[in-house]
């Protein structure tokens, strides 16, 4: 029998920020040799990053990035995993997983390696359910439905613009939790797939994350941080705010759950906590102001709804800290530079005739 | 060693609607006998219910309904399982956990017998996370925590007024799904409990479901089902947008999760569809309905928003069929009936100085 395709090969891009060899890469050889590789090196551009043979892969480093952006550049962070963003605006494909270097495969109860992969093209595949909660989780799913009670108006569902994945073994924490629970592991295995429901916000992690480019590309924006930035660790949290609010707007559905990686290595608690310390107290402010964020009917699409929000956070958190304002023109030098680098639509699909 | 105090042994009934002899309760022995349990007898008065010896119970038919309530009566369903919500207003207890006859033990993954109204106790004795989502389910479970992001101001949480559990074997699909999947089983163990987030509605399935009394009781009325009236099988439905919506309002916790019970028979699709199918077409403007329903800030007790919701309903779902100013009625004579009952305070605690 001959070995099926592996799902959108040729629609999915990985991107990958790293400050170092991609060792990691041999574990999750079966699974991501067949989908091409975006390599976004952090750090000094002079360092050579070894990728493991038989990969096929392109590598940015910070020069590479500044030529190609040219002043637009200043929006990409530098010395901070928040750089994978760029890896997003350069791919011209349609799926986006994305996957720190310090993850390796998981395993399921039974023993058996996790695909984590396969599961979020399920996931993005799949529709969302924002409407309304069912309590059996993902009804998409094999073996599950929408329950009784469930309005059969809603069971069509909304096309998925985002899946994010869980981690196994040390958990997502914040440096005051890592403090406190220093021996802390993930255990619990949870064979679940949900929808958040539209207008709940939650804590997205850019560790395990997959999305459609199309739907949501230009929102996944991961922010300054890093060096000459008063932050950290926020990056992926500040997208996630961003993105929820905007697939609440646009109709379009975020889900969370399966699929798990093993996150091998917990990161030092007090570097993260001066990494995170502001954000921790400016954090009570931004989420009721993203709460609050209502987007007009004009914005229809992703980048009309991104610089939206970039003049409220400009006009509102402004007034929390220098550094929004810093931010909110760093999300509309975004946006041009996405718009640059994908002039016809998000993926330059009208431009190539084909994904390449 | 001593055996260890059941939890909340004094201050839980456990109410079981039914027609039949309860010798399901022969299973669930070792986990609910030290409970008292409050037996509401459906259909013909004069059939007598055996009860496995060794309980501790008190069982009332519609006789009793009728004498206890007098005309107020009218308000408890006959013939249809929301007759239950009698023995939610007769109990004296702050806890109830109710249990239908046709569940039975479920084992979780190990094999092990799971007890379910122990873990209904612990999700309602620890608190909710309605106001942001953690993507690591219950943050107050054991080895597990809020994730990075998680604000800490909401990390307190909020006090949790429901647990609604799920069932393995038979799902609780609508009479369509079930005649589209006759075959489906819910294999699926999901080793997780959350909170259903605020502004989200949910379908609460009655079989196993637990509140806390003097949180939320006087708005868990199951509506006008079964005998004289147009549908069935909302009943839970009913009173669940009505306890989600009052929650809401009043910053109180819903969740859904564990435990499982064993759902043991189907019942007749065809007659479950002549039941529902106007509750499936009036459902598509339940939903809207309830997810509008803005309480006014004098409303500050559940009764009070459970007259103002009946007041809502009768303005804007007697539009859309007559059954629907019957059942505002009804909602307000529950009230009546309930404080009547509950003098002082939902539980009547002032009263007997403690709990029976």
């Amino acid at each position: 029998m001959a070995a099926s395709t592996p799902l959108l090969k040729d629609e999915l891009d990985i991107v990958i920020p790293t400050i170092r060899n991609l060792d990691f890469l041999e574990m999750w050889r079966p699974f991501f040799q067949p989908y091409h590789l975006i390599i976004v090196q952090d750090g000094d551009p002079s360092k050579t990053i070894r990728v493991p043979e038989g990969f096929d892969y392109e590598l940015y480093n910070r020069n590479d990035i500044n030529k190609i952006l040219g002043p637009k550049a200043s929006c990409i962070s530098f010395k901070d995993s928040a750089c994978r963003c760029f890896g997003y605006m350069v791919s011209k494909k349609k799926y986006i997983f994305t996957i720190d270097d310090d993850c390796f495969v998981a395993k399921n109860p039974s023993g058996k390696d996790i695909n984590a992969l396969e599961q979020h093209i399920k996931n993005l595949l799949s529709p969302s359910s924002p409407f309304f909660f069912n309590t059996l989780y993902d009804p998409y799913r094999e073996g599950a439905d929408f329950v009784r009670g469930y309005p059969f108006s809603l069971r069509e569902g909304v096309s998925t613009a985002v899946s994010h994945g869980l981690w196994l073994n040390i958990p997502d924490y914040d440096a005051p939790t890592q403090l406190v629970k220093p021996r802390e592991r993930n255990t619990r295995y949870v064979d679940a797939v949900m929808t958040i429901p539209k207008g709940t916000l939650f804590p997205m992690c850019g560790m395990n994350l997959a999305f459609d480019r199309e739907l949501i590309g230009p929102a996944m924006y991961f922010g300054l941080m890093g060096d000459g930035q008063p932050i950290g660790r926020y990056d992926d949290m500040w997208a996630g705010w961003c993105i929820k609010v905007i697939c609440d707007h646009l109709g379009l559905g975020v889900k969370t759950g399966l699929p798990y990686i093993w996150h091998s290595k917990a990161s030092n608690p007090f570097v993260n906590l001066k990494k995170e310390y502001k954000g921790i107290y400016w954090q009570e402010e931004l989420i009721p102001f993203f709460q609050s964020v209502i987007l007009p009917k004009d914005c229809t699409t992703v980048q009309k709804c991104y610089i939206e929000i970039s003049k409220q956070v400009k006009a509102k958190l402004g007034k929390v800290d220098d550094y929004f304002i810093k931010l909110a023109d760093a999300m509309v030098t975004w946006i041009e530079a996405w718009d640059e680098l994908n002039p016809l639509g998000t993926t330059g699909r009208l431009l190539n005739g084909t994904t390449k």
